[in-house]
């Protein structure tokens, strides 16, 4: 499953542990890199975790076998024009967007006929952003979703997935439409909700802000992890995801007010139902190995 | 700052904490113990983690000079109510719950004169319950609150204080109206946030159960850990903090309708600005010692 030339454009948190990955476990004869940042462009060529930084997305694509489009979602459309013309047939190329039906829009018009463009996301990372924070085990027992296109080559995605279960991952292939409805509830509604309540906190008159940082272990500091990742990348998530994002608003809206509504008519009965059914969703959670099951995520004081 | 005999009345996860702190830090020469639940106080004699377990409140209260008080608040004004007549001149009765107002106004009235009454609140805890889930260092570095109450016995509440900084903690005094809105904030509204999500996600057609709890890496599953806490316990509260919930939740639709808002019309700048200040709050949180600075929790694949 191994690639010969790999290009990586846009080295940030997934995208240079994405080329650790590759290079611990041997799977790439040759690992160039390019970012839009020539900071982290700089700090690339430091951390030696590539054989090349290029100087342009073009120059990087040149010659290579498989592509990685790793950028925030709104600024792939343009990269993936520019690059287009210079990619040779049966490369694959393929993304890590956390929004699949926006990047597919942007992305497909580009490329030529012959190279296999299969979106991809891989459900893994930490709220650090830039290419110091990656590491190479970050994709080991997370899930990565595949989403080929109809009437896409199936040995080129078969490798494609080869090469993410080489890097630790269990892939599932999915719809795309499925895949914006499924990282709407499980990723997308968490982040905003997340944000919203770091925002609401931030704008109380009677707390101080010296208050809410030591009382945090109540809960709100939880909240305040996610909610620290790359806000360029977030933003754009949003943007691109919105009716997935705006249905699944609705219906916490509505879930909320419900609570809302039993606390204020004093209606123990729906909480503690409301209640108890959670505990049941985290045992699964634990269960299943998608998170520890030290109390507190093993937090020490 | 030690004591002769001290009683616990409701020995879950907070309780237990407690009894096995004073024990570990040598605080009580004598620890009685009574839960109103028959397979607690079992537990509870197996564990081994106090002197006596009493087979009921009043038995435990007597001769104590300290009473900690840490069943779920809307159980804690019949148990003041029960224990009142038996507790002798200048014993301190203290309490652990999320709420203040209610827990003075339900315990008060039962409190015999020449008896210090001091409410507190430890922030601390995890998603456990039980008296197995407790642990002697939960309250190290943690913040617990002291709201004495008007004309109150300052040698007592010293005394007291002085008790929680034995088992680790930093102590802060505050008045009862802010006490219960501090925690709205930072404690109950995550809480009620969390359960609401869960449950959101628990409703779905379109995405299973199983893709939920696989995917949940994605930020789904941080929610889940606080919505794994006691239903009874947290019923009580809600319903014991109705104004300032009501209040905050109120602030907190504001801010998500605003942020629908921008997701709808496209206002990325805004998303932006929200996001990005978000950044800064978990950092303080961090260095202000009250969660871990690495990834992801510490959490590992």
């Amino acid at each position: 499953m191994s690639f010969n030339r790999v290009a990586i454009i846009g080295v940030g948190h997934i995208g240079s542990s994405i080329a650790r990955g590759l290079r611990q476990h041997g799977l790439a004869t040759q690992l160039v890199a390019f970012d839009a940042s020539p900071e982290a462009r700089a700090r690339l060529a430091d951390l030696g975790i590539v054989d090349e930084v290029a100087e342009s997305a073009t120059a990087a694509v040149q010659g290579a076998d498989l592509v990685f489009l790793c950028m925030p979602v709104g600024a792939i459309g343009a990269v993936a024009a520019e690059i287009g013309p210079h990619l040779a047939a049966r490369t694959i190329v393929t993304d890590v967007g956390s929004v699949k039906g926006a990047v597919v829009a942007a992305v497909c018009p580009h490329i030529p006929a012959g190279v296999h463009f299969i979106p991809g996301h891989p459900i893994a990372g930490t709220e650090l952003s830039g290419p110091d924070s990656g590491f190479a085990d970050l994709f080991a027992n997370r899930w990565c979703i595949l989403t080929p296109l109809p009437g896409g080559d199936e040995a080129a995605t078969a490798r494609l997935e080869a090469l993410w279960e080489a890097l630790g991952s269990h892939v599932e292939r999915m719809e795309v439409a499925h895949h914006d409805m499924v990282l709407a509830i499980t990723s997308h509604l968490p982040h905003i909700i997340a944000y919203s309540i770091v925002s609401t906190a931030g704008d109380m008159e009677d707390v101080t802000q010296s208050e809410i940082i030591k009382f945090s272990a109540g809960g709100f500091r939880d909240f305040t992890r996610i909610a620290a990742s790359n806000p360029i990348m977030w933003r754009d998530i949003f943007l691109n995801n919105r009716d997935a994002v705006l249905e699944i608003l609705g219906r916490f809206s509505e879930d909320l007010a419900m609570l809302q509504r039993a606390i204020r008519w004093g209606d123990g009965e729906t909480l503690e139902a409301v209640f108890t059914r959670s505990r049941e969703i985290r045992r699964s959670i634990v269960s299943a190995g998608q998170d520890t099951a030290t109390p507190n995520f093993g937090r020490k004081p």
